[in-house]
């Protein structure tokens, strides 16, 4: 198992690449499965993922409700989490987000399909929810049990589902694959939006799908994007998080059960 | 009754979030109603809302006089505000800009729709003002009492109003309701304007409009956002406005009536 | 008369506006008419305008060839500032650049019209030059003397000229003049462009292009925009240019006549 | 024979400028031609070329083998430079890339031509190469040989070769001509697909596309355009790489054979 503190790190560093690279803006939430224990999973608290830091991760049951109640706002989305956590014990991490570049799609209907290798990390498919066929006129906000559970059935076997008129959930076996489908998916949308002002684009092969997916698990692209992303998020002065300063009061010092290594 | 210069320093604050965020250039203005006089409100002298400071801060009266005259130059477009204040007196704080993503609907007459479920804090309508209409020909600016208050009849009971060949004129019940509304008017007009790229967009339906409007006055999505766009300003060196050296002469004594906080 | 080194200093501080607001990028340059003499004018050694010092700053002929030979690269379309300040004595400032929002245009041969009261700066109409009409295939620079006379012909009596497969041509009666309609020429075209995503846009009326045309002439808008434009450079670290060492040679001691301030 | 610590640092800063441009994200690579040997060019080791630092450059033989190996990672499609520098000895540099600005060319088939005098550096066409005509289904990435050698044949004799659903590979006789023609290539493309939106871009005329593509050869072109591109670069923090601290074990001690010099 993972040391819990490398993986709080790490949840951290997703939400704020996620956010630098544009994916997610003040609203949005990333989240990972808690590495000791597959019943449990791992989100900040209500805050913007670009100012994330490690004393905002909390830990959730999978029906969402908080290990340990600590007075602070939660995500009210919180349920989308939860509800593909149960339902797809393949999914390691869950990504939520209105990225402008697939806000057009998510409106006009139109499915995102992949359009260049790299995009190919999205899958065949990205299928479309909308929360009216189920559940009429609502707020949009994904909040109850069995609105997550519809997201989640209509997400299926698939990497992507798109919310009419919402946004986007993503998934990953790893918190690096969401990063990394998160933001190409975001690439593939635009690029094919852009496409559609000089013809149809042409997708790829369903062949293509299959081999070019498999690209972002390569070790030659995936050190290199990580390594990438985090050398911006750092010269943009957005990593490390800041240091807590010594004598701060523990905000919530038992929020998130395991061994916690302290940080120097 | 907040204290005046915690209200100022919110507008400031107001001020340089919109310009960063990308609402406002070089142009637009901001207000908010005097927190202890409804019959009057408070604007910056005449700059680019990215540097205003304290300082700079004015107390008008509804008819868009200032209270006191202290030799220097006004926004000539004040009357928006003031006309305003007088027509609704639920409006707390006005904001007029030329935003990038609005200005393709105001010059193609196409009506902003709510497209998003954030989008629908712009409420079911964005009605079209045309100054022509009514005055002729013009510079556009909108200078004179009667058109301050065209403005306002156009506004109506809605939150936002376009105005042909310029720009916007949005309305919040706080600054904070108001700036979230500026920055969320301009995403839905940018997804739109994108949505026709793809296909026909699919607005909100209507029950989905009442109710997701509201989300922009859930806790958990006002605090989120203050603190992002906050942070985001600080990042950019945008805040705290520069501070004045000790000694430095008052350029204007007593413009803004009420107790004002000495700043440290 | 102004002093010449604060002219030479404003020459440099538009120079890097331009270029820092996005119209102009490694090519494009901008000069002044020189404030003490009518058949002279000021322009930078070949060097792109965001670099630009004051020791750059040339002193040119109106038939542009430099007062003073002194072994640096010149740009290559220098005449279409001589030739512009022969035919027009009206001009005190001429800016030639590709700038991204009007290349579309120059390049489908649709003109830019004015669509939104600040961009009636450019005037009611923009007419466009096409190099080969007069002189067939050449490499699209403007370098030869008839070239340079074709072009201010083309311009006339109008502010902007349309450069067919190469970029746009301004005029200003002062330098800030200059800079401003030269960045709201760029808002115009890029709102412009965006409108036709929506349907046809509709222009200023007549009446309105000659009344708001003026706005950029009043100094409650012509001081907002330069204090922004010069806020946003310094911001960037862009202003002022970086000190010269004590003690460093003077590359070209006196390349502009006139009696120049020491800078301190 | 230029030193070749010189021409290392060249592609360093040339693997940087073209990041910093927006022309390469994560994924991309940039190489140059052994000075002085023929047989041999110099790449990176599989990294981001926003990071590439001297010590990342290794040696190459024609074939894409390593001339040493020393258990580093490597760009998985480094054979699309060595079969270009095969079959064309008059290449001195190779980019290859998936700009935003051509992306939406590569999947809607459409050609690249160039609409405005600085585009003219790519050359009158841009082919097009499906790897699915010769090897049907495949991940995209060029990594065989056979596939190399087939991206070759198709880009002939011309400058830029475009890629379905995948990118664009550009040659240069030098590393400056290379990041010039790279960049301009995505300024014309990117202006290209904009006027899509204004009607039918006019291309250069033939004989305008032989004159202007020799603009780039021009002393005031390159000189201005590479003091420009690297002041950006400079002043975001990304050159010159970072200083290796003083005792720090070489990771590569022979990755490329010649002499260098030290860096002080």
């Amino acid at each position: 198992m993972p040391d819990l503190s490398d993986v709080i790190e790490e949840l951290c560093l997703a939400n704020r690449i996620l956010s630098h690279e544009g994916v997610i803006d003040a609203f949005g939430h990333v989240s990972v499965r808690h590495p000791g224990d597959p019943n449990r999973y791992l989100l900040s608290r209500s805050r913007s993922p670009l100012l994330v830091e490690p004393d905002d991760i909390l830990e959730f049951k999978l029906d969402s409700d908080p290990v340990k109640r600590i007075g602070v706002r939660l995500y009210a989305e919180r349920v989308i989490h939860g509800c593909i956590y149960q339902a797809r014990s393949d999914v390691m991490a869950v990504c939520h987000h209105h990225a402008p570049a697939v806000m057009p799609f998510c409106i006009s209907g139109k499915p995102i399909v992949p359009v260049f290798h790299v995009g190919a990390a999205i899958g065949e498919q990205t299928p479309f929810w909308d929360q009216a066929d189920e559940f009429g006129d609502t707020n949009l906000l994904v909040v109850k049990p069995e609105e997550g559970q519809s997201l989640a059935r209509a997400l299926g076997r698939h990497s992507v589902v798109l919310m009419r008129r919402h946004g986007a959930t993503v998934i990953g076996a790893s918190l690096k694959e969401l990063v990394s489908r998160s933001i190409f998916l975001c690439q593939n949308a635009e690029y094919q939006m852009r496409a559609y002002l000089l013809g149809a684009p042409t997708p790829l092969r369903p062949g293509e799908i299959k081999l070019a997916g498999a690209i972002n698990l390569m070790p030659t692209a995936a050190e290199r994007t990580w390594e990438y992303w985090t050398a911006r998020l750092k010269a943009s002065g957005g990593w490390p998080p800041p240091a807590k300063a010594a004598g701060e009061p523990e905000v919530k010092p038992a929020a998130v059960s395991g061994e916690k290594k302290k940080r120097p």
